[in-house]
C-alpha cells in the first residue's frame, strides 16, 4: 500500500469502528462527513514521511505510523467542525460540501467534534496494541499538539482573547499539529523525535502562511470553503500584513528552511525531496507564478 | 492522602499544566472554573475504591489511579460545558455558580470543553508513565466510555435523534463513565476490569435514576443547576415514567444490586459499606424518607 492508500485506510477503520450498532445513526453520518471525503491530508503524509525517512521497515511498524498520522488527520478533522460553527466562523462550506453543522445541526456538529478527538485516542491504542512502550510515547506528542495551553484549541482560543500574541496564536493554531506529525513519524518508529521538531515548525509556519495567501487571493470555489475569513474576522494574514509577493517569498524561504531541517538519515534525500513536491501543492502554479 | 485530597490533587496537577505561558489566559480561567470546586468526584471516587479493593499497595500503584480517576472526572467536566451550552440544555447555573458559557462566552466553553477531553489524555499519560503496559490497558477503557458509538458523547447525541433508543440513550449518556472508572480503578492496578463492569453498570443505572428524580422534584437552589430540564426538553425521566415512590425503589434495588456485584475480593466488604453510604448521598435524606 502507498502512503495515501494506508492513511484511508486507517481512517476508514478508525470511522467504522463508531459506526456499529446501537450508537446514533445521525452521529455516525456526521463523523463520516467530517473525515471522508479528504483533503490533502498533509499532517499523516507528513507522519508517514518521517517514519518512512527513520527507516520504518515491517509491516507492524508502518500500521503504527499510519495509526499516528490517522489520529492527528481526526483531530484536524474535529478542529474543522468545531471551526465551522456559527460561534466561531460559521462557515457554511468545507471541501466545497455544507460544513457539518449546515448537513446534520448545531448539536450532531459539536458532538461529532468531540467524538473525532476522542476517536483519535481511541485510533492510537487500536494501533499501536502490542507495543505499549510507542503508545506511552506517543500520547504526548498527541495531546501537547492538540490541548491547553499550546496545542490548536489554543490556537482556536487566541481568537477570543482580548490581546492576541500572535507567534503564540499561529504556533499553536497551525504549527503544533505539524510539529506534532513530524515528532509522532519518528516516535511511530521507536526514533527519537526531538530532531524533527524543526522540520514540523518550518512546515507548520509554511502552511499558514500558504493559508493566509490562498485566504486572501482565491475564491470560495477554488478554496472549497468561504474566502476572506481573515479579514472578516479581523485575524492576523500574513498576506494582508507583508503584501503577496513578500508572502511568497516568506513561504519559498520557508519551504528551503524546512528542506534543510531534515536530519541526515538514510531517508533524508528522498524526504527533502517530497518536502518541495508537496510544497509545488500549496499555491496553484499560477498563482505562484505571477508572484514570483 | 485520602481519595478525596488525591483526587483534587491530580485534578490540580492536570489543570495548572495547562495554563503555562505563553497559553491564553482566558481559555485557562475557563478550564479552571469547570473543575473547581467540583461535585461529589463520584467517578473517580469509584476508580479509586475499586483500585483499593483490587489491593493498590504501593505509592505509584496510588498515583496511578488517581490519575485514571482524574481522568474520568475530566471528561465528566467537559460533558457538562458542552451539554450546558444553549444549542443543548442552554442551563445558565452549574454547581450552583454561572455555567462555563455565561462566564465566559461560547467559543471559549466550546474550546475549553475541547482541552478538557484532551487533557484527560495527557493526564492518562503521565499518571502511567513508567508503566507504558498500563496505559495500553486503560487507554481503550477511557476512550469507549466517552466517543462514539457508545460513550457519553454518544449518549447526548442521542437527545438530537428522531429516533431514541432509551436503553441504548441511558447506557451511554450516564452508565459508560460509571462502568469506565470501575474498569479503570482494576486495569489502574494491574487487574482484570472485566468482573468489575456489573458494578459499574448498576452504579450508572441507580445514579441516572437518581438524577431524574431530583431533577423533577428539587428546585434549583438545591440543585445548583436548572431544575426541570427533562420535562422542558421532552427526555426520558424515570421518576415521571414510573412515578416517584417506584423510581425510589428502582433505586434502591440498583444500589442492592450493585453491591452484590462486587467480586469476592479482600477489599469487597469495605467496597460494599461504601456503595451504600455513598448512595445514601444521591438523594437527601428528607425526600429519601418520604418516599420510602
Amino acid at each position: 500500500m502507498d502512503a495515501d492508500a494506508l492513511i484511508e485506510w486507517a481512517l476508514e477503520s478508525a470511522v467504522s469502528e463508531s459506526e456499529s450498532p446501537p450508537g446514533p445513526p445521525l452521529l455516525a453520518s456526521a463523523i463520516r462527513h467530517a473525515v471522508f471525503p479528504g483533503g490533502a491530508r498533509v499532517r499523516p503524509q507528513l507522519c508517514l514521511a518521517v517514519a518512512a525517512a527513520c527507516n520504518a521497515g515491517s509491516k507492524d511498524e508502518l500500521m503504527v505510523s499510519a495509526g499516528a498520522g490517522a489520529s492527528l488527520e481526526l483531530l484536524h478533522c474535529a478542529s474543522l467542525v468545531h471551526d465551522d460553527l456559527p460561534c466561531f466562523d460559521g462557515a457554511d462550506v468545507r471541501r466545497g460540501k455544507p460544513s457539518v453543522h449546515v448537513a446534520f445541526g448545531e448539536p450532531i456538529a459539536l458532538l461529532a467534534g468531540d467524538a473525532l478527538i476522542v476517536m483519535a485516542f481511541s485510533t492510537l491504542a487500536r494501533s499501536t496494541a502490542g507495543t505499549p512502550e510507542i503508545l506511552a510515547r506517543l500520547l504526548p506528542i498527541v495531546t501537547a499538539a492538540v490541548g491547553a495551553p499550546h496545542g490548536i484549541v489554543a490556537g482556536q482560543a487566541w481568537e477570543s482573547e482580548p490581546g492576541v500574541e500572535t507567534d503564540a496564536y499561529h504556533r499553536a493554531k497551525t504549527g503544533a499539529l505539524f510539529i506534532g506529525a513530524a515528532e509522532a513519524g519518528a516516535a511511530s518508529v521507536g526514533a527519537d523525535p526531538a530532531p524533527w521538531r524543526k522540520l514540523g515548525e518550518h512546515l507548520g509556519d509554511a502552511y499558514q502562511v500558504a493559508d493566509d495567501l490562498r485566504d486572501m487571493l482565491l475564491d470560495e470555489e477554488a478554496l472549497g470553503k468561504p474566502a476572506g475569513q481573515d479579514a472578516k474576522c479581523a485575524r492576523p494574514n500574513a498576506a494582508s500584513d507583508l503584501g503577496p509577493r513578500a508572502a511568497m517569498a516568506k513561504l519559498n524561504g520557508l519551504i528551503e528552511a524546512a528542506a534543510d531541517s531534515v536530519p541526515d538519515c538514510e531517508g533524508a534525500p528522498a524526504l527533502r525531496n517530497l518536502v518541495h513536491a508537496q510544497a509545488s501543492r500549496l499555491i496553484p502554479a499560477s498563482l505562484a507564478h505571477a508572484l514570483a
